[in-house]
C-alpha cells in the first residue's frame, strides 16, 4: 500500500491528501436541508448529510489525488450514525481507488492496541470467518505507550500489506508541553522520530517504509531535521491552510527528489466555497470549488519545490 | 459524577471497577454457540454474544461495585456491529446506576478533541436539536497534543458534569520509552501528572477534581510519587491481575484515608471462570465466578489498606 501511495503521488504529481472533516457547518444547507426533510433533524439525517457532502467532495477531485483522510472523530461525535458514515466513506473512496489513511489516532496497552488494528486494518476472527470491520488502507497511531503499543499495528500491517502514520510532532500550538521536552539535550519528537525509523525497518516497501510519520506543517524547522532523522518514513503533513501552514513551509518536509512527503488540507478543500477567493462557486457548486483548492494547493506545493 | 463516584465507593466499600472487555475467547461457548445460531458467524453475532456476556457480568456484579470500564477497542474490532455492543453495554450500565469510564483513549488537535468530547461525553447539535452520541460518564485521554487537545474534553465535562482520566504512567512494560524520559531530571510522566493536577483546578468537584489520571498498577514507586503531585485526582489504576498488579502495590494509588483511587479489573473478573481458583463454576456459571472474583478483589485491596 505504501508503494501504491507514493506512485500515485508521483503519477498525479500531487503529494497532497485531503481531509474529510465534515463538521456540519462545512456542508451547505441544501444537502443538510435534503436529509432533514428526509431524515429529520437526527443523528441519522446529520450522517446522511455527511455522506452525500463526502461523495460530492470525493467525486469533483479523486481524479487529482492519491489518497483521502478521513478524521474519524468528525463522525464518531454523531454515535453509530456517524460511525456508518465513517464506514461508507471508507469504502466509497478505496472503490475510487484512492488510498484511505484513518485519522484515528489510537494507541493503549499490547492486546488492545492488536483489537484497534484487526478493526481497523485488519480481519477479525469470529467463530470459523473473519470480517474486516472499518478497513482502511492506513491509520494514525499515538506513540504514547511506546514500543509494545505500536508493535500490534505494525504485525497487522505486514500481514496486510497495510501502513502506519505515527505522531511524532503534532500541528497544534501546545504540541510543545510535552513533545518539545528536552530529553539529554534533545527534544522528545526526536527521540520519538528515531524510534519511527526504528519501527519503520521492520516492515520496509520499496523506497519507503510502510510506517510513516506525522508531523505539523505549523513547525518546518522541525520538519527539517525529522526529515533526516527518518528517512525512508513518509511524512504526513497536517497544518497546512487553515491552520497556518504555507507551501514554502513545506519544502523541508520532503526529500531533495520532490518525494516523501504527503499534505494534509481539510477545511481548505472541503470548504473552499466559504472562502473569498472561492466564493464566486457559490454553495451549489461545492464540490468544483474543492476541486480549485486542490489545484491551487497543488501550484503551491510545486512552486514551492520547484524553487526551493 | 465525580462525587457520585466518590460516594460509590465509600459506600460500597469498593474502589474497584470491572474492565468490560469482552474478547471473544473470554466468552463462554454455550453463549457464542447461541449468538451464532441466531445471527450466524458474523459480526452482528459476535457482537450479540458479547452483549449478552456483558449483561451477565453486569447482572452478577453490579450491586458490588461502584464503576465498569468497557474498552471501546475490544467493541471497535467487530465494526459497526461492535460499536452498536458498546453503547448498549454503556446504557445499560447506567441504567443499573454504574459509573461508565469510556476506556477510549482519544486525544487530538483542539477541534478534533472537541468532536471525540461531544460524542462521548456531551450532545451533539444537529439543526435544533442535540443529541448524545455514546454518552458515558467518563473518559480516557491521551495527553500527547498537551492542552489544547485536553481543553476540549474538560470543557464539555463541565458543561455536563462529567470526567475525564489522563494517561499519566501506563501500566504497560514499554510505557517507560518516553513516559520515563528525563526532562530537567525529571521523568515526563511528572511533567505530565503535574499538568494534570493544574488541568483539574478548572473543574473540581467536592473532595476530587473531575479530571483523573490513568496510573498503572505495576509501577507502584511512580504511583507514589504520583500520588502526591496530583493530590486531587482520583487515580484509575489498571494493571491489577492479569497484568501482575498484587493488592500490597496498590496502596501507594490511595490517599492515608484510603480514598482516591480506583482499581480496574478486565481479565481477572471477566474471565475468572478460566482461572484454576474458580474453575469450579464451570463456564456455565461465569457471571458467579466473576462476583467471587469482585469479592476476593474487594478483600485483597481492603486488608492491603488496613495493613498498610
Amino acid at each position: 500500500m505504501i508503494n501504491k501511495l507514493v506512485d500515485n503521488m508521483k503519477k498525479k504529481n500531487a503529494p497532497i491528501v485531503i481531509g474529510l472533516d465534515p463538521m456540519l457547518r462545512f456542508i451547505p444547507d441544501h444537502i443538510k436541508d435534503k436529509a432533514y426533510r428526509e431524515l429529520g433533524e437526527t443523528l441519522e439525517g446529520a450522517a446522511e448529510a455527511i455522506w452525500q457532502f463526502n461523495k460530492e467532495i470525493v467525486d469533483n477531485t479523486w481524479d487529482l489525488i492519491p489518497a483521502v483522510k478521513p478524521q474519524i472523530a468528525m463522525y464518531e461525535q454523531f454515535g453509530i450514525e456517524g460511525m456508518k458514515a465513517y464506514k461508507r466513506t471508507v469504502d466509497y473512496c478505496r472503490e475510487k481507488g484512492l488510498a484511505v489513511i484513518g485519522d484515528i489516532k489510537r494507541g493503549d496497552i499490547g492486546s488492545t492496541s492488536e483489537a484497534y488494528a484487526v478493526g481497523h486494518l485488519g480481519r477479525v476472527q469470529v467463530g470459523n470467518r473473519t470480517y474486516a470491520g472499518f478497513d482502511e488502507d492506513f491509520a494514525t497511531v499515538n506513540p504514547y505507550f511506546g514500543t509494545d503499543g505500536v508493535k500490534p499495528f505494525i504485525d497487522v500491517c505486514r500481514e496486510e500489506k497495510k501502513g502506519l502514520f505515527i505522531l511524532v510532532k503534532t500541528s497544534n500550538p501546545s504540541s510543545g508541553e510535552f513533545q518539545d521536552r528536552l530529553v539529554d539535550g534533545r527534544p522528545l519528537y526526536e527521540i520519538v522520530g528515531e524510534k519511527v525509523a526504528e519501527w519503520g525497518e521492520t516492515h520496509m516497501g520499496k523506497d519507503y517504509s510502510y510506517v510513516g510519520a506525522v508531523v505539523g506543517a505549523t513547525y518546518p524547522e522541525m520538519g527539517k531535521v525529522l526529515r533526516r532523522l527518518m528517512p525512508k518514513a513518509c511524512i504526513l503533513v497536517p497544518g497546512y491552510g487553515a491552520q497556518g501552514g504555507k507551501g514554502a513551509d513545506l519544502v523541508h518536509f520532503f526529500h531533495e527528489d520532490g518525494q516523501g512527503a504527503i499534505v494534509n488540507s481539510s477545511r481548505g478543500i472541503i470548504a473552499a466555497y466559504q472562502q473569498e477567493a472561492y466564493s464566486a462557486y457559490g454553495p451549489a457548486h461545492f464540490g468544483e470549488a474543492a476541486r480549485a483548492a486542490v489545484e491551487d494547493m497543488k501550484k503551491d506545493i510545486t512552486q514551492a519545490l520547484e524553487s526551493r
